[in-house]
């Protein structure tokens, strides 16, 4: 009855637990929201009264597959400021970066397609993969990110069509993938030829303000694809979101999303152009890099206070994620349970490895709750552990 | 390197035929937008002045998959008014009909499953059934919408999976299932026991007010699943829509949903609920169907006027398109040429029919051209017709 793709579908682990914390008194590190304290409701609103009033009827009808031509243009400009390499043509505007995973995986994945991923890697992206039936193949990595030895190992074995990494403040882990290894990576894709997915939400919540190059302006459209999406830095209920790619990619994903779900909705579009342009993007993102800054020592600090020697964990340079390592015989897993009841939630980490490993880690999220609750949280987990 | 599935992709026809019909000077009857001065701009600015300052930043975060509550419930109670099959459990919000129809050929469709659909079919439909592989069967129709002998014919060599059609005012034809052949369909459906998605965009939009109850509501939820959409009856630029069916498979597309694009965007699912609660809706509605009714007035005085003897046409009970036809020996799409040159465009309805008849028919939008192109519009197709 119903598609054979279907049969191994369910539910991420995530949204399970996610369903748990929306109870009363819950504190809640397993999410990935950013702060809706820290939205910039007002210049928002202001954007949306000046989208009413200068684009009127315009701003509610439909419009291109593509994107806006504006929004277009601007993104272009600020992925890649030299205008070299990128423009709007590039552009493709998406319903989240989910929906350019969604849109890719349609594009190039058949049943058995190789897919390399980092491991651990972000849920978000296996779901489309292995939706669409496409082999697995996991790469180990470490504090710098992607390990390039294990690539080549790999790549002895299987000749990839796609890989897909998170280079900056990774999803789960918060890592970053340092600058030596992005050269080597780069050399690597171009050597073999195959396609990359940047997948780079948190590139602009680097707490010190420095951007490592993307492996886009670094080895250019002909390997590489590029999604970012402005759900972490202006606010995610308008799902807009863009992929940059070659031309020829950008044109075969426009055809694929016209059966999708037709164009993006354009009046979040509207806003999102309207926001850009009123230039106080960039003096908002560094409101909220300092305030996750803030959040992640503040959850380092209790960490230190609160768990027990054997634990340890990162202190990422950016982005929304802690990452903890237990000993190697506790199961993360099994300490869930105890911790919600203590009304104190985060996720384990064995789901964002492909390989199963992970047992002990799990992922903290520090974008969302607030100082206090950071240190209380961080307090019962610490109890749970001991 | 692209998957099997996009070697036969390509742009559809109507979207090649909507670029040309953005020069200025054109009139056009090619598309299928909603007339844009009859949005109820006003009404929604208040509606989303109320949203920004009843919700604040809970209407700009991330949601849950499903859509957000309220709205669920207040669609179960549009489609459903007794509450006696579907309740909010049963609703998906989607972006656009067009995601409904993709996360639906997702679940049912395999390579080669047999998809039964009118002839000629709504091309957004045939787009992600044949971009999953689907072997489509297409039925014949007359003026009273699908022929049931011809459904049983096809069903003496056939055992579908999933049947598409659209019961009111159908684009492209603009012809309506008659309540006879409703009751006949749905005995046919629960006694071979098959899927049929149930699209109905333009259910509301009846000229005289009347609606044929739904095949959800005769034939319920174990064999019905049922599209509709506010793109319509509101405004597109939301992309706001939903899909009606039975908790298990709401179940099944939320998960799809879920790795497709996360969730529906926030802001416009609570701009519609506020617009919904604000009683506003129906009285707009009878709004639009007394305008288009005027408009479609207007189009069948003008072809009585400037169209030759041999061209026959029909008159919709609703929706937005007229269906035209030529004489069995003339072509549509050389027809268009001419027409373009004369600053009008029409889409040639061979594209809608999957067994690639169809070739002396055209599909004409009366929803979005000004009463005064209407007439001037029709007067040039008229000219290049002789």
């Amino acid at each position: 009855m119903y598609s054979e793709r279907t049969l191994c579908l369910k539910s991420s682990a995530i949204r399970e637990i996610l369903k748990i914390t929306s109870k009363p008194g819950m504190i809640s590190f397993a999410g990935g929201l950013p702060c809706a304290a820290l939205f910039p409701l007002e210049e928002i609103a202001a954007s949306i009264h000046n989208v009413l009033s200068k684009f009127r009827s315009s701003a509610l009808q439909y419009s291109v597959t593509e994107g806006i031509p504006g929004l277009r243009e601007k993104i272009a400009g600020i992925i890649d400021p030299d205008g070299t390499r990128i423009g709007q043509q590039n552009i493709l505007i998406t319903h989240g970066s989910q929906q350019g995973l969604d849109l890719i995986s349609k594009l190039f994945i058949d049943a058995g397609t190789p897919v390399l991923t980092e491991n651990p890697t972000y849920l978000g992206a296996l779901q489309p993969f292995r939706f669409f039936q496409a082999k697995i193949e996991s790469i180990r990595c470490d504090d710098r990110g992607l390990c390039i030895d294990s690539l080549k190992d790999k790549m002895r074995h299987i000749r990839p069509s796609l890989m897909y990494l998170m280079p900056n403040f990774q999803n789960p882990t918060g890592s970053t993938l340092s600058s030596e290894r992005r050269i080597e990576l780069v050399e690597i894709v171009q050597d073999q030829n195959f396609f990359v997915i940047e997948d780079d939400p948190y590139g602009d919540l680097a707490f010190d303000g420095a951007k490592h190059p993307s492996l886009l302006r670094l080895g250019g459209t002909h390997n590489f694809i590029y999604l970012s999406t402005f759900s972490k830095t202006i606010a995610p209920g308008f799902r807009v979101a863009f992929v940059a790619a070659s031309e020829e990619i950008i044109g075969k994903l426009a055809v694929i999303k016209q059966g999708t779900d037709l164009q993006t909705n354009t009046f979040g579009q509207y806003v999102i152009r309207e926001y850009l342009e009123s230039g106080n993007y960039f003096n908002h993102v560094n409101r909220i890099r300092e305030a996750y800054k803030n959040r992640r020592d503040r959850m380092i600090s209790a960490i230190k206070k609160h768990f027990p020697g054997q634990v340890t964990w990162n202190c990422p340079s950016g982005g929304m994620f802690l990452w903890i390592k237990l000993p190697e015989w506790a199961e993360a897993e099994e300490l869930l349970p105890r911790c919600l009841d203590r009304g104190v939630a985060f996720v384990p980490g064995r789901e964002f490895f492909p390989d199963g490993s992970g047992k002990n880690t799990m992922r903290l999220n520090f974008s969302c709750a607030s100082p206090a609750d950071i240190d209380e949280g961080i307090k019962r987990i610490g109890e749970a552990l001991k």
